[in-house]
């Protein structure tokens, strides 16, 4: 049997519970989908727990997962998936951080945590601060959007286990301590860049500018979330696919390169509710030509459940199934297409939550079962039964004739 | 959203086998339960492998299991549950045993391996032979119910790995032995310990009563499932929970004390089909108020099963589904309800099975799927799907919004 080529398209935060205004359904449940329906109705279906029952899952963690790894043994914090969403490289060793631009005053406490959401000027800030060697180890800084950014430090015996800079209040910046012997050198290196960028960051034109139009300067960077990446096989080693990820969101994108996906920009796709749902079917078509495997995340259902919105979020189902039908119309016909969310954000929790989410799995050497709704309680009555989300990809290789025999 | 409070009920060995004498329906079908049904109408069921498929749960080992633990790390022999049960306290390093009183002629022959079932002057008995110090190890000694007790040894250079003195039948007292070489001390101690009390209980008054009233004399007592506690992080630390456990019989008593519930007397909560429904009703609803976690056992369902009576056991399911009904009636609204229960006991087999038991669980965040009736097959066409044992309390701690988030 040939491989087929294989499509996952996630919908962050989609899935969700009863809702009393929905006449206790799920906003997926109250929604027009046809296509997903379609899906459902032609292929196998099931329900996930993402990282396992009762666990909430991060994105992070969440899409770790569902490319096949175990998040336990692969996550170290967000500061790794944060650096290469911006864009910088990860070597093994590297120590990695999220990072705000942030306002302190003169005692070094921090006034606004985000600098007044700074949107212009920080690549010239970040571009001041960054490449400087300190002890030995050199310092990466890369902005991201608005106040966000990201700090990398390479060099010889740093360890991840520090604590945090930030605060992460409106109180005076914290000395980055060592939580293992093993870090006292990268905690010492962190806190001699806090102190020194600060210099650099309040006499920078930027800021100066900034401080002209009354607005708070962004002299401060502060650190939190430090990580390593630890062995991470890249899918293309792994599994020999050639693969790419549709994304409009950093965190994703930066898991995307992580695992080894070539990630477009896609003008257009912005990561919101407002995204253009036509220009992701039209690049995931584009990427389905020129790869084995293309990954989709659509965030717009995670935002709605954050929001609390549930009228929203019905419109973000039938946006995704608007998305869906315009990819399965012109979808070549060896194509696994397989539908899921990378975790729960329901509207009356506002969060994540440990709720299961619905998959489905069509094309290929999918069975059909007797499912004929894509939602939280149909898919549950599927073939696929109950699964991890680790064990999602597998499933899909499978079904795409692409698995691996163990045994003769 | 605000984490809700969780009541457990857990309806000792009443999943079962279909009954010829039913209709080929189990006892949970054939019985009239509203309240359970209800329950199921507006909850999420599964069908449950308490320890794994194919195994067949001890009732302590699947309370663990149900209480989040994995039973086969934390789970080293019955003696330190029915030591915790009795009253005893457990620390680390402590090998503890079951006991029963019992009687033996000149020769160590046990003659009666209850001492007449023995009702009165067992705390005199015990505390005759409890707190001896042999070769610098403590001995502690408590009556259980009847002829029951428990032994615990204290000191330096411990392990659990010994063979019993009970010889399980008519026959000599066996000598302990030692299963490793680190045991030999305690074994040694042991041996010592049994033949120091049968001399001290032949002389007991209580004793010398019994034998003039031609009741065997309690002039013994044989030791039995050796273990010590292994790490077992409480609930409360754990999870952070209050909770408290309901219980009729002195091993979940145990179990519940164990894993760090309080365990009031409930008066008329025997632990038998005779027990006072009402008063289990009234003691978790007085319980819920003041805890984030309640558990209740009735214990009534297994004894049915290990009689092989199906009607008592219809009887039963009837009986704890109005105890179910008075819970629901005045149960304030921010609670989740699960139902389980902790192995199957089928009247056919009058032993536990390794069947798979149903569960339901509702409110809070519960999805609701289509699932009408609370038994053993109408639960595993349920949204749960099925899972195991040790899931069951993360999963019923996600629907309680008191999950943890693993990621970003």
């Amino acid at each position: 049997m040939a491989p087929k080529k294989m499509l996952l398209i996630v919908c962050d935060g989609l899935s969700d519970r009863p809702v009393k205004e929905l006449g206790m359904k799920t906003p997926i449940q109250a929604a027009r989908k046809p296509a997903m329906d379609a899906l459902a109705r032609n292929g196998v279906s099931g329900t996930m727990d993402v990282i396992g029952p009762g666990v909430i899952p991060g994105s992070d963690t969440a899409h770790l997962a569902l490319f096949g790894y175990d998040p336990h043994k692969v996550y170290t914090g967000r500061g790794p998936i944060e650096a290469v969403g911006v864009g910088l490289d990860m070597h093994k060793g590297d120590v990695a951080f999220r990072c705000n631009f942030a306002t302190v005053d003169r005692s070094m406490k921090v006034t606004d945590r985000r600098a007044g959401r700074i949107k212009n000027g920080t690549a010239e800030l970040a571009k001041a601060i960054s490449g400087m060697s300190i002890d030995g180890v050199t310092v990466l800084f890369k902005e991201g959007s608005e106040h966000r950014a990201a700090l990398v430090l390479r060099g010889p015996g740093l360890d991840h286990r520090v604590s945090d800079v930030d605060p992460h209040r409106e109180s005076k910046i914290l000395e980055s301590r060592p939580l293992v012997p093993e870090a006292k050198k990268t905690a010492a290196v962190l806190n001699q860049f806090v102190k020194k960028a600060s210099v650099i960051l309040a006499a920078h034109p930027v800021n100066e500018d900034r401080v002209r139009n009354r607005l708070p300067p962004a002299n401060i960077v502060l650190p939190r979330g430090a990580g390593s990446i630890n062995e991470l096989e890249p899918l293309s080693e792994r599994f020999g696919l050639k693969c790419a990820g549709v994304a409009g969101v950093s965190l994703v994108k930066g898991i995307c390169r992580m695992v080894g996906m070539t990630v477009p920009d896609v003008a257009g796709a912005t990561g919101g509710t407002d995204t253009d749902y036509n220009a992701k079917a039209a690049a995931a078509l584009r990427l389905v030509d020129a790869n084995d495997f293309v990954f989709v995340n659509v965030k717009a259902g995670d935002i709605a459940g954050h929001d609390g919105d549930f009228r929203l979020k019905v419109r973000v189902v039938e946006s995704i199934d608007m998305m869906l039908g315009l990819i399965l119309k012109d979808l070549r016909e060896d194509v696994v297409v397989a539908l899921t969310c990378d975790h729960s954000t329901p509207v009356s929790v506002k969060e994540h939550s440990a709720d299961p989410v619905p998959v489905t799995i069509c094309g290929g050497g999918a069975r059909i079962d007797g499912v004929k709704e894509f939602d939280e309680v149909s898919a549950s009555s599927g073939a696929l039964g109950r699964l991890r989300g680790m064990d999602l990809l597998p499933t899909i290789l499978g079904i795409a004739d692409r698995a691996e025999k163990f045994g003769a």
